[in-house]
């Protein structure tokens, strides 16, 4: 996981992804007393980040490799990601989503060429499909967060925030699995200019904030969050990359996180996911922080249910 | 209007509002079969094109009737506009709105530092609280549409867009009181290279569709549409631009509208406004008689109420 590696690998994956636009606002600097650039990963190609981290894994793969297909589990945005990068590189992918997943995250899949093998939802009926599939059809199983090829992926948003503005003095993350902010943080330590990473979590999800102060990886024992891309948890990959590298993860509420959804959604007209307004929650609550400073936020995504928005609530 | 009157209004109000971005989208193109440059003023100062010919309205007046202000009535984008463009030049705006406008429309007037003075709902409540303010106060009333300042003020949008896409076959516009699809037939005819101007209007307030038949201003007799924006009606002063320049108003359903702005928030991730999304349907409608060419379309707002959405209908 060296700086020649992420440099390597963002090379390697441009082709097949954008170079999301950073956007600032006014309102949000008046806001946040700070510059803040948001680097939009929501228009990214399947509306998030995860895109990157699929196809570089992908990318490392031999000719027999990819030829035998890649396998996932997930019912989220990592599905659509590696169905999209799989089809974009002739490669098949095969998902494995539990049973109750909704129909329009299924939709999504088949739209990007996925295919997909249904399970039970529980998260060891995921893990036996999965094992399955790479015992039955010699494909490769990849994870969409512990794995060190997808983590060097996803860090290629903050790289290329940190190529437009190198001086930013934090860069704030989503925390879910943990593959999002580890890569960003190699990317902050190699390219940053004494920039530190800070997570945002919910409360209802809080498995990092618990990690780092026991040192050991505790899981969620309720994801009871309307952010639902951070109710995962860290693996053995990522989890001492955010050890050493990340400065403090910041936990917020469930009103915290619909207030900056709201605030984002209605001040800078951009749709973003539940998941990227914590990161925007984080940073209003540590805001004290970086007056006059420069600050980054990844927004990791911009995928909702148009049909079921916390507004009214 | 003439070219010349463009360029030095575009010169004069430059220093007050956004160039905004213009985006287009992979998957728009495919499901049009055109190159579509979306023009975001959703993403301009106060949400929306109107801050153009508010600024160039009120830039135009002596200093004397600056000094004795500016009163327009307006419940919607309009308000906000002139509000926000009377702060930036130290100028004071009385905004007559309907005693029954949202709060959330009378908060935004308020934060952008306009003076509310509220009166009856109805149109010739509006317009004598308005004549009364002129004569008390000496201010000058500044129409939201029907005015040549307005008019060319809003036009600069188009201008813009043309100056990055010269070669468009058609620009896209929303049409309600007529200001912003005037002011877009002036740049195009002026700057376009054969370049047709299209209005999108809602079938529940044809004003525009019905006029350009009889040749004369005609009413609407119902507004029951979604896009608030368009539920007004042209007046002299665009009308003959109109009529000299636009090619065709296209009307488009409640359903095409809603579905329209459905496929914008979650394919290409941006807040638009039902105006804006009448403009869309509009273009979906009429796709087949611009095959493999480039088409502009003017987004024209983001102002929406996320607390009460058209999705769930």
């Amino acid at each position: 996981m060296t700086k020649e590696n992420l440099v390597a690998c963002h090379n390697r994956i441009k082709p097949f992804i954008h170079n999301t636009p950073i956007l600032s606002s006014s309102l949000v600097n008046n806001l946040v007393n700070a510059e803040v650039y948001f680097k939009c990963e929501n228009f990214q190609k399947t509306g998030a980040y995860k895109i990157r981290g699929a196809t570089n894994a992908i990318m490392q793969l031999t000719s027999e490799q990819k030829e035998k297909g890649v396998v996932t589990h997930s019912s989220g945005n990592f599905a659509q990601a590696l169905s999209f990068a799989a089809q974009s590189l002739g490669v098949k992918a095969t998902i494995i989503m539990p049973s109750n997943s909704p129909k329009v995250k299924k939709s999504a899949v088949v739209e990007y060429g996925g295919y997909i093998i249904e399970c039970e939802p529980t998260i060891k009926a995921r893990q036996n499909t999965a094992d399955s599939i790479v015992k039955e059809k010699g494909a490769t199983f990849i994870h969409p967060s512990n794995d060190l090829d997808v983590i060097l992926g996803q860090g290629t948003a903050c790289l290329e925030l940190l190529y437009e503005q190198p001086n930013l003095k934090a860069v704030f993350c989503p925390v879910g699995g943990g593959g999002l902010i580890a890569g960003s943080a190699l990317a902050a330590n190699y390219f940053g200019n004494n920039c530190q990473v800070f997570g945002g979590e919910p409360f209802e999800a809080d498995d990092a904030y618990r990690s780092l102060i026991s040192g050991k990886i505790e899981t969620n024992e309720k994801t009871n969050t309307i952010a639902d891309g951070l109710r995962t948890q860290l693996g053995q990959h990522n989890f001492p990359i955010i050890q050493k590298h990340v400065k403090q993860i910041v936990r917020v509420s469930e009103d915290e996180i619909i207030n900056a959804m709201r605030f984002i959604w209605e001040r800078m007209k951009i749709i973003i996911e539940p998941s990227s307004a914590v990161t925007f929650a984080a940073v209003l609550k540590e805001k004290s922080a970086f007056k006059n400073k420069k600050i980054g936020v990844i927004i990791s995504g911009g995928n909702v249910d148009v049909n079921n928005l916390p507004f009214n609530i």
